[in-house]
């Protein structure tokens, strides 16, 4: 895109409302349309100027802080790309104590690594009615330290993951949708099959199927929902995709087959989780330090999981989407059979083919999260990125 | 602090003469009177510019190492901080077995680390007799490796915590003093119990009291020290802080009980210690690898700190200090009594009276050693932050 | 080195035709002699750019990623440093999976480290006939994703040491031994004796002789190889040795003693290594699980160093050189005698005598790294250098 296409974008995020700024961002649900419009126009424009060798700098220092309390790999990249894309340093901050000690400690911690912080991004997704919880306690701790003089910037918090929603990942894939299908206007209409699928491991988040159909439900498209019994998610989260499907005049419905979702699908998110009751029975078990009854619980989960071995994207399965040529999503790593494990996800030719595509939805999810924290940190970013984009400080020398 | 306010800081700092220019900062007590209102000083202006969101990028590139032989996480992001705030990169350098070899491996490997590297921040006070050795061995090795030319600058060691000395906590610990007491000429007079608390856990380092006793009678104040039989600090701490309290006018004092100490004072710093002498002997127990008798020291020194839970600074105690309203100061974290543990050194009450100014003491630090790289790497440094104050690139773009 | 030598360098690199953009740096015998003397150029005037407070920056943000998939301390600190020097924020990757499944696997994870990704540095010496290989299948992997549009840039894989070669400690020796012998045309008919030394530790790679004997045999050097029996080299390199020897007009030549290599040597290179064969089986127990059986290798392997402990560079030895004069060189760290070892490659006095030239040697290796990140990144890296030579910016304020 040249610069007066992306002068265009930026024009129209001028126009659009956002009540981002000083917030955090942690459910989607919680976000106005107008927020979420302006989340994807600013990665947008950031992508495209990232390919125009304009650098992006928000800021001249000043820390991005990432706090995950599981093992991540991906997402924590991402987040320290976005930093490094707006000229935050990254410091990845390890607190595996500060649950111990809810309260104080959680209020210390916050404040001592919040001194030159413009945004704390936190993965927390292992513990069912957890995840959420500390990131909201996160949240009130720096606004309070805000509010008594000792932070003198308000870092807004980003939620990488938590036990009910993935936006990072949803907000990226919703991109995805827009550029695949023709912008927002696109969306209207169609089909997304949000499925579970077999996968020899376990214990796989629930956040991404959540965040899936609550979001994808507010674009007008019809949201179909397939698991084996047993495998339900969060049910606030079910409430929630049903009344954004009446709002926005879509549909959100739930089937049992894999086959019923895929049917005349344009879209298909085929993808393994564990069942929530397992999770928070999971959850009880490890808080109370049984690591036995873990181990076994791990085990039962594994052998239903291997009794649903039919739920996978093979190529018969995506015969049954619109024309046969549904588009394929994943948040990756992906369990692809015969190529990272012996029956799994999707097969091999099915992912094959749609290789590219998702690794660009991939792509998109750095920009997301360098969204966020433009428009929580700054008030006017249409005037910011305005001026950048003026004075075209190229990222590379030329 | 408007720019006019912190053009006369500047000044006042031209007008200061210190002597850190091409050295280190390792000890207080090693350095000249002039040298650490410097520091205070560009402390303060550092403060303020990043309050008037004024970029302070002192490099452009090259490198601060960060090398904790210990556990660390608010150290090493006070660090980490202070090098994003001045432009460094900060690489964080897990020598840990340098130890083995004294003299070749300690001078090859300083000087590898060092070819890009501005200032290099140790912290070890794990072993008594061993922390400021490594850092002045280590600052040897530079010194030399920038003699030969090797290193094409000569990298400042700073100390961020050894056996003897905390100089950036008590440093911190100082400039929350004169903001509260309204400059260093208030701090005349003023009365500050250090006294020892009960802690459940062990091995506290005493480079906190060490730290707090040999700084705050350089400044006309009147210092008791207090700690139940047994847990003496290392003796040579004491003396210094009796010649500085003698030329500066104060006084110091030890006495026998936390009641005693508090009696009128002006401010309190109720933190656990190890004693000195186990301490000792804890890290002639670890060279010679004994294990078992480490884990039976360990028990034996619980026990004794288990004899002394009335030295817990309640909302009682808290009422024979001046006017019940003592400064209550920490280092942080502090053991809050049925917050974070059972029993510990502060009551909750007190705590949560005085969370914000601790938190506020705590935030002091990381411009401190920010304070301590500019002065050490930089000739003329009020020069350079005039400069920098006038051409006020902003820190974030706005 | 003034402005103007910089300058005349930088003319001189103009004047050296490369073919390293948008390409990889992985084996020095895959480079035209060109694109060597390139790098070497480039080395040095970033040395000479940084000594004259030049402020580097090629990059305005981007990232550089660092892939070690064995433990490094020194090597990773010269890849960051590198980053730093050219205004890449490092990342340090561990993707200690990905060995598992070839193919998919490397291929994703490739793209996913990449979106903003100029660099990437791997370091993979453990495994005979892989780290070579992952090198070639990360690069094939991100060169397919810069064609089908994921990657907006297409990133330069830089060998950090593989199985083969180790071509930025290799470049690194090389533009010691100009510096020392007067440029490239004093190396012509200089002797230098890569010769295998004892040491009490075992399987150290055998990419630093294999590195040496192919490139210094290309610059018309006399190359002595010199080890015990059983101790030979990957076949392949020796081939690749006298290749270079025939066509530069140095020589390549084979000898069975340390005192025959060293006879009348102008530079002399006692390192430990494994033998070639031992690491293969090596590889082959490791990926077999067998553990045990690895131990008793590595305890026969032990055993067979023990009996060449004659195989050290003492004084004795040392006489035996040009003058008793020859050029000590070693990749550091260095097992030197009654220092870290009680008998190792070399002895005290030795290593004392040419302690300043082997740093000085190590801290060429940053300046290559990043001359290897500018060719293979910017299509006119002469006209680029000029341009920031003439704009001198300070690195520090001044």
């Amino acid at each position: 895109m040249d610069k007066a296409g992306i002068k265009q974008l930026i024009a129209r995020l001028g126009g659009t409302k956002t009540g981002l700024y000083q917030k955090d961002f942690l459910l989607t649900w919680n976000q106005s349309d107008s927020d979420l419009r302006a989340v994807l126009l600013t990665a947008e424009i950031l992508e495209e100027m990232w390919r125009a060798n304009i650098r992006t700098r928000f800021f001249n220092g000043g820390l991005g802080v990432s706090n995950f309390r599981d093992k991540s790999t991906r997402t924590r990249f991402s987040f320290a790309s976005a930093c490094s894309l707006l000229g935050l340093s990254c410091m990845d901050f390890d607190e595996s104590k500060s649950q111990v000690a809810h309260g104080e400690t959680v209020r210390e911690t916050a404040n001592m690594i919040s001194f030159l912080t413009e945004v704390i991004g936190i993965g927390d997704d292992m513990f069912i009615g957890e995840g959420h919880e500390y990131m909201l306690e996160t949240s009130q701790s720096i606004e309070q330290g805000h509010k008594d003089g000792i932070l003198p910037q308000r870092p807004a918090v980003i939620n990488l993951q938590c036990d009910r929603d993935h936006p990072t990942q949803s907000m990226a894939d919703l991109l995805h949708l827009q550029k695949t299908f023709g912008g927002e206007g696109g969306l209207k209409g169609k089909k997304i099959a949000m499925t579970w699928a077999y996968s020899p491991s376990y214990g796989k988040p629930l956040s991404v199927p959540q965040g899936i159909i609550t979001l994808m439900t507010r674009f007008g498209m019809n949201v179909v929902l397939a698991h084996p019994e047993g495998y339900d998610l969060q049910p606030e989260t079910l409430q929630i995709a049903a009344r954004h499907a009446e709002q926005s005049g879509g549909s959100f419905k739930k089937v049992s087959s894999m086959e019923e979702a895929f049917a005349g699908a344009d879209i298909v998110y085929p993808k393994s989780w564990a069942p929530f009751s397992v999770m928070e029975k999971r959850t009880r078990l490890l808080r109370a330090g049984e690591g036995k009854q873990v181990a076994e619980l791990e085990k039962e989960g594994l052998a239903l999981n291997a009794s649903h071995q039919g739920w996978e994207c093979t190529e018969e399965m995506m015969k049954a989407t619109r024309d046969g040529k549904a588009l394929y999503m994943h948040c990756l790593p992906a369990d692809i059979t015969d190529v990272n494990c012996k029956a799994g996800e999707v097969a091999k030719t099915v992912f094959d083919r749609y290789r590219t595509p998702t690794y660009k939805e991939a792509e998109h999810k750095l920009y997301c999260i360098a969204a966020m924290m433009i428009l929580t940190r700054f008030e006017k970013p249409a005037r910011n990125l305005d001026a950048i984009l003026g004075s075209a400080v190229p990222r590379k020398v030329a």
